[in-house]
């Protein structure tokens, strides 16, 4: 059973008596996940100048993949690796460990695709402490094909490290679907909320639930545990069990409650806690708390929050952020966090854990509850 | 046999004085191809639109792939369908035609997604007659996820129509390597030969051969042959004789010929031949021209070239221009036309057309030689 908020308290506050066995149990996680990039990027490197290509563009290449792929939080691309560990139910063999791993690359690779090219369509100024690959001097517009390498050298190391295994194809196609669905989702961003116009009516929840879902839930959440699955030998269906669909049912909903937490925490969290200082609000975004206001103003509240909202003005900024207090948010936040959290754990619950007929791997409880509770109460 | 030029002249002006059926044919074909983009499109948007995605969202798309797609020449498309007819070696059932021209606007989309961002990239104006797709008012820099969006829908296509056919892996893992290579060659084009920065020093007759057979021939001439023949079943290898090795031996070529041409033209042909006014030495284009001027060039002309070349002044295009004739650019291109011409000539004459023991289908020459017909001594 996941923590109730007591008891994560708790165990958060034992954590931090007795915390470095933790936190160097997952310095090692990480520092052994990077060392995997480094042999990844060197396969892709030697890949690219066996094609005769000149040194000019082969330092071009190597910058922008150590620029992007690695320096984020590495979430995604680990909780592949601890999937497929979860998955199998003991310590993974060094090929196991290194093709998990892989499959954790490419989902960062497909990541560090998006943020290249999502930072120069939001126009955005940083991005994980250091300038936006554009704006690196002489970068610009090449930035645009710089990303599209990041997407194609999924498909060569999946074609190097995976062609041979019989979840080739369905590596494949996921990464192709989940690809096109968060296309899908930052269109979807784009149009509702440009960073130049504001235009509160073409906001609302339904249409924020909308991109969260696909401009992130499916690529963060489904996508690092179907591939685990799928390396796992999880087959589509067992018996009438579905569970690339149970997964996905899961995983879109915490995806969405991660997205919405979030966003509350760009306006409640304090710099210490988000490593950052939120500007949703001057950035015209289109959060779940400006959505939730809307739902709720009065007609004066409303007109204050047009007139104020997404504006690069810091008095506006304030007086968006008296309204949100106004209205509560932190309230409204707290019961939606409690209801999310009790949906995903009674859909976490109702995953079928017996063995198959067959033989065939079956899905854990456990693989959602690590992530629910990583992701459960968080204020960072 | 390929035509000599001056059988070629002679069927050039008897298709003059009867040129209304060869017209009206080549016209129907196209027609015909374009309404299958008809319902490649509705069933693209009929996908988007079934995910919950709003009717903004829905426009949009519809309107991207409507600008981006048709409106070319449609040639790589066209070539895909020829090809699979050639192999076949009578006419197509509706069936056959209907995935061969779905695999032909594949192509189409490929190259849409690379056009969009090319002209991004390059800072275009126009294309194809019309505004570049990021300076229609409201896309801007929308433009890199449409472009996005447009690769995807070549995956969602295959997805649905070929994922039970034999050759479904070889067509994903075709598109997955052409597209990457392409993504090389526009690497090496935009380090070579930034539009703002003039260094002739970079250029060189091998990087512009580096630079075309990736970004151009690859995905222009390689790319709709290999297609047609994984659609015809024709396996990786009969024997000693490896069919989509001896496809890139010429295709390669007549690619790299085809650009060097379009490269001769841009500098020497009229704007009622190419339809267009060349821009190349006012763009600072690493052009087959400069790179042949640079490797003959006295110590003078190159002073000249340097001062002169990417200059965006027209007079400093002419000089240009003056060099290019004084260097005797018009016969340097027709040596290397009649070389470029005869070896692939030679590489066809090599391609077995014999029946294999195993009765699997066997490449023809009629294929390259249809190519290549289209292409030798065409002045637009």
């Amino acid at each position: 059973m996941a923590p109730s908020p007591m008891i994560k308290t708790e165990v958060a506050s034992a954590a931090a008596t007795a915390s470095k066995p933790t936190t160097n149990g997952k310095q090692a996680a990480r520092l052994r996940f990077e060392d995997v990039f480094e042999t990844l990027r060197n396969e892709i490197i030697a890949d690219f100048a066996s094609k005769g290509m000149p040194e000019d563009a082969v330092e071009w290449y190597k910058r922008s993949l150590n620029y992007n792929t690695p320096g984020g939080k590495l979430n995604r691309g680990l909780s592949v690796v601890d999937t497929v560990r979860i998955l199998k139910g003991s310590d993974l063999t060094e090929e196991e460990y290194f093709k998990s791993a892989l499959l954790g690359w490419c989902v960062e690779l497909l990541q560090a695709f998006f943020l290249v090219s999502d930072d120069m369509m939001d126009n955005s100024v940083t991005r994980r402490g250091q300038p936006c690959w554009f704006r690196v001097d002489g970068v610009n517009m090449l930035a645009i094909n710089d990303s599209f390498m990041l997407e194609s050298a999924i498909y060569f190391l999946l074609r190097k490290h995976f062609r041979q295994d019989a979840c080739y194809v369905d590596l494949l196609e996921l990464f192709h679907d989940v690809t096109y669905l968060t296309e899908m989702g930052q269109l979807l961003d784009l149009i509702t909320a440009p960073e130049d116009q504001v235009d509160l009516s073409k906001f609302s929840l339904e249409r924020h639930r909308l991109i969260v879902v696909y401009k992130t839930a499916y690529y963060s959440f489904y996508l690092p545990v179907a591939l685990a699955m799928h390396m796992s030998g999880i087959p589509v269906s067992q018996g009438s069990f579905k569970p690339y669909d149970a997964a996905k049912d899961i995983l879109i909903p915490l995806g969405e409650y991660f997205q919405v937490q979030d966003d509350f925490l760009d306006f409640a969290g304090t710099p210490e806690q988000i490593g950052k200082i939120g500007t949703d609000i001057l950035d015209n975004k289109c959060s779940w708390c400006i959505n939730t206001a809307l739902a709720v103003a009065t007609p004066e509240q409303r007109a204050l929050l047009d007139e104020n909202y997404g504006r690069k003005d810091s008095a506006k900024e304030r007086k968006v952020k008296e309204i949100y207090e106004e209205l509560d948010m932190r309230g409204r936040y707290a019961k939606y966090e409690e209801g999310a959290y009790k949906k995903i754990i009674g859909l976490i619950e109702s995953v079928p854990e017996t063995p198959t007929a067959d033989g065939s791997p079956v899905l854990k409880r456990e693989v959602f509850k690590a992530f629910l509770d990583k992701i459960y109460k968080r204020t960072k």
